[in-house]
């Protein structure tokens, strides 16, 4: 089981309509609603490509109902961790015209008991839960995790250790571990040793205050993540040890809708490390193998109109083709 | 009691933003959620001059879960006809810039089944709820109605023969009625003799497809409304009779968000019309006193941040100030 994260789920609404324009009254012409926030979509596509997926995130008021609901429909296991603070709703407008307008909304801020309640529930769900009375609704019989996905913002106001403290009990019980947050979240997920850190490349410079992008994964090695994977949209996606990088291309002649393709990029990479027992850390022909199914799932979700999804066979498709040359820039020891 | 119908509810969202860009991703400074819907705008208003009130009204998903957790929070008791379709949300977006804008949902489609729910709704509540076992929850124990107000638009696809139902169960129980609709609701109001058919001016243009104010009232009271009362913004008030028209002005000098300014004037319309006993038809005495009312509910409104509130001080104040000359501009029968 891989057991996913999402500290700052969504409502995350699209509206179409024929003409964006200020200050007037727009019909809308077509409504989706969809659970959102990063880990949300990285669990639906490992749910979607059959891998048994568990889903933490706190949720508050209807928003949280609605999206409670919505993963029961969908056949994503999570446990609900229930927060005062209303689930936030991000709306996106569209219409063939323009950019997209999105709206975010900043979303709850939870208290150190609420983030007590999250830390518990991970470490219930890192255990497995063997079914006793009082397991989550949706967890009981769920096997130990694999693997730990933290992935997505922080509510605001949030101490960014607490993503050390997931880290560190997935850590302690030799689960690997996949964090793509952003700022402090990701320095302290690198300190508390994650396997993995897995920002963009914009997440990766802002993060670590540096200009170019080997410079700020060495910092985040240097706190302690075992490995940098940085994506780079249609650039690739890159893994960074302390000694060389590995590289791997994107896969060309993809175009389509780019939302949540780092999140696909994500189930992706940790499917890999799963299968390969990558603990504590993986090896470099598995990195690169782990790459490559990063960047087939990305681009099969650039294929897909909504973030949080694959078709299976697109994965399947990608990956058969046959792999461009990777690039092994071993570099002498800074 | 006044019973208020709500035929099509919303979620009413308002973001704050410091600058509305098309194409950007907006940081939301600031979240509002109301229940709105012109009728509950109109119940809230006489609910918070002291009114005994009773909103009916279609609900479905979470947003008309919220609506009517909230309507509880508020004191506003309510009778909710659960429908299988989302109540919609309305997302407006201001800064302090530019016009606000506005994303309004289609809405749900309601079967005629869930239409006879509301109706039988309707009827129960005209006569009075003597508290028995089944009765609504919040229901139990309300008195028969004394004025029956239908406010707003009729969700997509309905049949504009439901408000000719609900104008229709209060004629014949005696019970004043005021609608204030739109298009062939409007008409269908008046053909069913509605006691006030309360349009503001562009709606009763549209609906009537007339060109001037006089000759569409005209049209309504031909259908068979006893009176049309036409909002006009800063331009005042009228009531149109087959004969005559009376006319109040705006309260002068009062300026700040007119939304919801047309609710208000409703809401202080009926309250004298209520507290007049016109049924049949109201005398040109009480209309002049139930068009001033209206004038300073609504004034009262425009002083409020946010629709469906007044001050009741303002209201006072706005009726103790000398009242302009009132025209009656008698006319010989067409």
């Amino acid at each position: 089981m891989i057991l996913v994260v999402t500290p700052n789920p969504a409502v995350d609404v699209t509206y179409r309509v024929a003409e964006q324009r200020i200050g007037e009254t727009q019909r809308v012409l077509g409504v989706q609603r969809r659970p959102g926030g990063k880990g949300l979509n990285v669990g639906r596509v490992l749910a979607s490509t059959g891998v048994r997926t568990h889903a933490v995130l706190p949720l508050g008021g209807d928003g949280g109902h609605w999206i409670a609901g919505t993963l029961d429909d969908l056949g994503l296991a999570h446990t609900d961790v229930a927060v005062r603070g209303e689930t936030r709703t991000t709306v996106t407008v569209v219409d063939d015209l323009a950019h997209p307008t999105m709206f975010g909304e900043p979303g709850p801020v939870l208290t150190p008991d609420e983030w007590d309640t999250v830390t518990a529930s991970v470490e219930t769900m890192l255990d497995g839960d063997v079914g006793d009375v009082g397991g989550a609704a949706g967890a009981a019989g769920a096997p130990p995790a694999a693997a730990l996905v933290v992935s997505g913002s922080l509510p605001r106001d949030s101490d960014p250790d607490v993503v050390a403290r997931w880290v560190t009990a997935a850590r302690r019980r030799g689960v690997l571990s996949v964090v793509d947050c952003s700022g402090t979240a990701l320095l302290a997920a690198a300190s508390a040793g994650a396997t993995v850190c897995k920002p963009n490349r914009e997440e990766l410079l802002e993060a670590t205050g540096t200009d170019d992008e080997r410079s700020g994964a060495l910092r985040l090695l240097g706190l302690g993540a075992t490995v940098v994977v940085v994506s780079r949209g249609s650039d690739g996606i890159a893994a960074h040890l302390s000694e060389h990088v590995l590289e791997v291309p994107a896969v060309p002649g993809v175009s389509g809708n780019p939302t949540g393709a780092g999140d696909a990029a994500t189930a992706g990479l940790v499917r890999v490390l799963v299968d390969a027992r990558s603990v504590p850390a993986p090896d470099d022909a598995t990195l690169l193998r782990a790459l490559r199914s990063a960047a087939a799932h990305g681009a099969a979700a650039v294929l897909q109109p909504v973030a949080g999804a694959v078709d299976p066979a697109d994965v399947d498709r990608f990956l058969s083709t046959p792999p461009a040359p990777a690039h092994d820039r071993t570099r002498t020891p800074a």
